[in-house]
C-alpha cells in the first residue's frame, strides 16, 4: 500500500506495484510510486499531490474556471505547480501567449518530468517560461502583471506555508492587472474550516470579488475540496463565457454547480463571500 | 485504525476509540467503533455505512431532494435504512403521515438504537411503521401506494442484490402513486459506472424522468457519491419548492447543483438521463 496519514485519525491508500522514485530536497520528500489502479502517483512529504488517473479534475478546475471568465486571459502566472498539470491546461487556451510557472523545487519537476510525462510533458513549451525559484521572492523582485494568477501549492506547512499568508497576497493583488482573477488552492472543506475562512477574509480585504467554489476527486483525503476565487472584477458566474475544449470533470454547469456550497461551509465563509 | 478494503486497491480508515458491537446476522457482519474523530461508526460487511459526524450529508441529499419537489408527499417508503437516520429526515417534513421503513436485518436495527441514537432515535415515532422483513417480499405481498420510495440499501452484494435488479424495480413502479418519485442509493461515480448506468438503464424503462444526483461525504471511499431519480412526473429542478428546514449541507443551491454531473459522467449516463 501506497497510505497517507492525514488528519483527525482520517488514513487513505492505494495499492502499490512498485516505487519508481525517492529523494528529499531542501524543501521536502518527494516520492513517485506506480499503483494498481490509478496509474503513477506524486506524494510529498507522504501527502498526495495526484495520481494520472484523476489529475485532471483538479487541474482542469483551478484553471479554465478563471480561465473561461477572465475577457481575454494572456499572460498567466502559476506559483507551485510543479508537476505541470496546471500548466497543461493552461496551455490549451489559446488566448495565452506567456505562461510563467514559479516552483520552489526543482526535484518535483524533474522527476515529474521523468516519470510522470502526462502532467508534465508541456513545459517546454515555447510559451513557458519556467523558473526554480521561491514564489515568495518572485513577487518581491518581479515587475510583471498578470490576467490570472494561480496558486497551486501543497498544504500550509514548510515551504507552502507563507503561500496563505498577508504578504504574499498582498504581493499578489500588486501583480494583477485590472480584470484580473486569482485562484488559489483551497485545501479540504471539512477538515480545514479555519484555513478556508483564513484565506477568504485576506483574499476579501485585498479584492471585491471574493468566493469558494469545491471539486471531488479520488485522491485527496475527505472528498471535498475547494479553491479560493478572487478577482478584481470579473464575476465567476455572470461572466462565464463557453466551454469548447475537451475535458474529463469540467463543463460549464459544473463550473456553476462548484459555487454552490454545502449549508455548512456556506454559513462559515458567507461574511467573506460576494459571489 | 478501523479501516475499509474498498476496491481497485483503495483503502480507507478512521482512528479507532473502541469496538462498541461486533454480531454476525443471517445477512451480514455489524460492528459499531467509537472512532477518534468522528462519532461513532457503522460498518456491514467491513464497509462504512455511516458515521456520525457526516451521516447528515447522506441522508440529507436523499430525503429533502424528493420531498422538496413532491407537491405534498404524504406516504412514504423506506426499503433498508436499518440506522434511522433517513427515517429522521423523513419525519421532519409535516406533510408525512405514515413513514414504512422495511428493513432486512433486526441486528442492524438494535444496533443503532443501542449505539447510535443519532440516527435511530426517531424509529418509535407515531408516524412509523417498522417492519424487519425482506424488502424485495414486502413489494410482492404488500398493495399500498407511497409517495415517495427511498430505497436505502448497502452495496450490491450479499443481501441488497435484488434491489438493483429489474423484477424489485417493477415492483416499485407498481407502488408508486401518480407524481411519485423514487430515489435509490446510485453508488460510487468514479468507481462504479458499470452499476450506475444498469440502474439508469432499468429506471429509464419505467419512469418518464429519470437521472442520478451527487453528493461527497467525508467516509464513502473515492469522494463523490450518487443517488438515482426516477419519478411518474415531477421535476427536480423545474418542480423544487421552498427548502424551510435547518440543515447541515442541503440547501436549494445544492440540491441544484447536485443534478450538474462532472462530463465523464454525464457523458456515460446521458442515454438514459431526461433531467
Amino acid at each position: 500500500m501506497i497510505e497517507e496519514r492525514y488528519k483527525e485519525g482520517l488514513s487513505f491508500g492505494l495499492g502499490l506495484v512498485r516505487k519508481l522514485f525517492e529523494g528529499q530536497s531542501a524543501f521536502q520528500k518527494v516520492e513517485v510510486f506506480e499503483s494498481t489502479h490509478h496509474g503513477r502517483v506524486l506524494l510529498n512529504d507522504g501527502c498526495f499531490m495526484l495520481s494520472e488517473r484523476d489529475e485532471r479534475i483538479y487541474h482542469e478546475m483551478m484553471v479554465h474556471v478563471p480561465l473561461n471568465v477572465h475577457p481575454y486571459p494572456r499572460r498567466v502566472l502559476i506559483i507551485g505547480g510543479g508537476d505541470g498539470g496546471t500548466a497543461r491546461e493552461v496551455l490549451r487556451h489559446e488566448s495565452v501567449e506567456r505562461c510563467v510557472m514559479v516552483e520552489i523545487d526543482a526535484m518535483v519537476v524533474d522527476a515529474c518530468r521523468k516519470f510522470i510525462p502526462q502532467t508534465a510533458g508541456q513545459l517546454g513549451d515555447a510559451r513557458m517560461d519556467l523558473r526554480i525559484e521561491d514564489g515568495v521572492r518572485f513577487m518581491k523582485t518581479s515587475d510583471e502583471r498578470f490576467d490570472v494568477i494561480l496558486i497551486d501549492s501543497t498544504d500550509p506547512n514548510g515551504a507552502a506555508t507563507p503561500l496563505f499568508g498577508r504578504d504574499f497576497y498582498k504581493d499578489v493583488a500588486a501583480h494583477l492587472a485590472p480584470e484580473g482573477i486569482v485562484i488559489a488552492q483551497g485545501e479540504s472543506v471539512f477538515y480545514e474550516q479555519e484555513t478556508q475562512v483564513s484565506l477568504l477574509t485576506l483574499a476579501s480585504e485585498l479584492f471585491p470579488c471574493t468566493g469558494m467554489f469545491n471539486f471531488t476527486n479520488m485522491t485527496y483525503p475527505g472528498g471535498l475540496w475547494s479553491f479560493l476565487w478572487a478577482s478584481r472584477g470579473p464575476h465567476p458566474l455572470r461572466d462565464l463565457r463557453p466551454h469548447r475544449l475537451e475535458t474529463f470533470y469540467y463543463n460549464e454547469d459544473v463550473h456553476r454547480a462548484a459555487f454552490q456550497l454545502p449549508e455548512f461551509q456556506r454559513q462559515s465563509l458567507k461574511p467573506w463571500t460576494t459571489i
